[in-house]
């Protein structure tokens, strides 16, 4: 890498005096991305999260079994609590980063700083958002199949809306990892751009 | 900030015209990350998948009880299985990658590149891991509290050097995603670093 560096100086170096007679062939603007973008997946991330969240927490159903009935809800289970914050966490994120992403397109000189910062926590927020679909989706599982070897039962056969609400919530909450995925390839990219070749 | 960003983008735009007379200062050496560091922590990354691994798959264990006998395997949990999967891909990628990173150190001119793809690849190589060792975690937790709910019975309790290989392992995974965080940091931040002030 020292050798690249220094080819990277020596480069820049070099660039200052030829650019005084020819200045430097402007970047094609049409390989850059418009910073919509990344205000348009941030605004897609917090409807996700959003969705995902309300499907979840309205998942609630109880059943009556004869004389006694039998009730479902999301906090009945560890992960599904965990799963329930980490989106709060990632849809109050999403907002905020949506508002600070359309405010730089006001004033583009912060950008450069910003990307890096988004970067940063977009990735805290996936590694969060990713572990809680995955913790909640292996308890739905065996919700939805059970586990004959430690006889767990399954449930869904007798909760069908609760189960139905958490699998819908949960394949929302996966689109969601995508849709930061995508956001950190974007911030990514859009840093490695401004590198002058 | 606005206007250290603003100055930086003045001092860009103006740069070409004086910069043919005094030449811009070099950047301060000391303040890019040695490439040696990635190469380390991707050796790390190799060192926990496989360590998480190798306590993962050997966690079988056999209980007499009585005239019959009971085996616990993680490959009777689906999500134990998506766990050995993800993390057997983890560690054939933070394998490959440290052997990459090292060629990097010795052919600089291909930095740029790499740590670009680098950064696309762990970003998706981080949200496996974090998946996996959600679905993981939520389904060992049922074994070591169960689910009164459900009536989902612990069986931990039974089950004692199963669930403490399950428990090491999860620990370690857990610290191969924080390195994995780490890594597509250090990564933001070189490309960023290259980005002339």
């Amino acid at each position: 890498m020292a050798t690249t560096e220094k080819a990277a100086d020596t480069e820049y170096g070099k660039e200052a005096p030829p650019a005084a007679a020819p200045p430097p062939p402007p970047k094609p603007s049409g390989t850059t991305i418009p910073p919509i973008v990344d205000v348009a997946l941030r605004a897609l991330v917090f409807a996700a999260t959003l969705t995902s969240l309300l499907v979840f927490v309205t998942s609630k159903q109880t059943i009556h079994l004869g004389p006694r009935s039998m009730e479902a809800k999301f906090d009945h289970s560890p992960a599904f609590i965990y799963f329930v914050v980490a989106l709060s966490v990632a849809g109050l994120y999403s907002l905020l980063t949506t508002l600070a992403s359309i405010s730089i397109i006001q004033k583009p000189a912060f950008s450069n700083t910003f990307l890096l910062y988004f970067a940063f926590w977009d990735v805290l927020i996936l590694g969060l958002v990713a572990s809680a679909t995955g913790a909640a989706g292996s308890v739905a599982y065996i919700g939805l199949r059970g586990n004959k070897h430690v006889q767990w039962q399954k449930v869904c056969n007798v909760f069908d809306k609760y189960c139905r609400h958490i699998g819908g919530s949960l394949a929302v909450s996966l689109f969601a990892s995508v849709l930061l995925v995508l956001l950190i390839w974007l911030s990514v990219l859009t840093i490695h751009k401004r590198i002058p070749k």
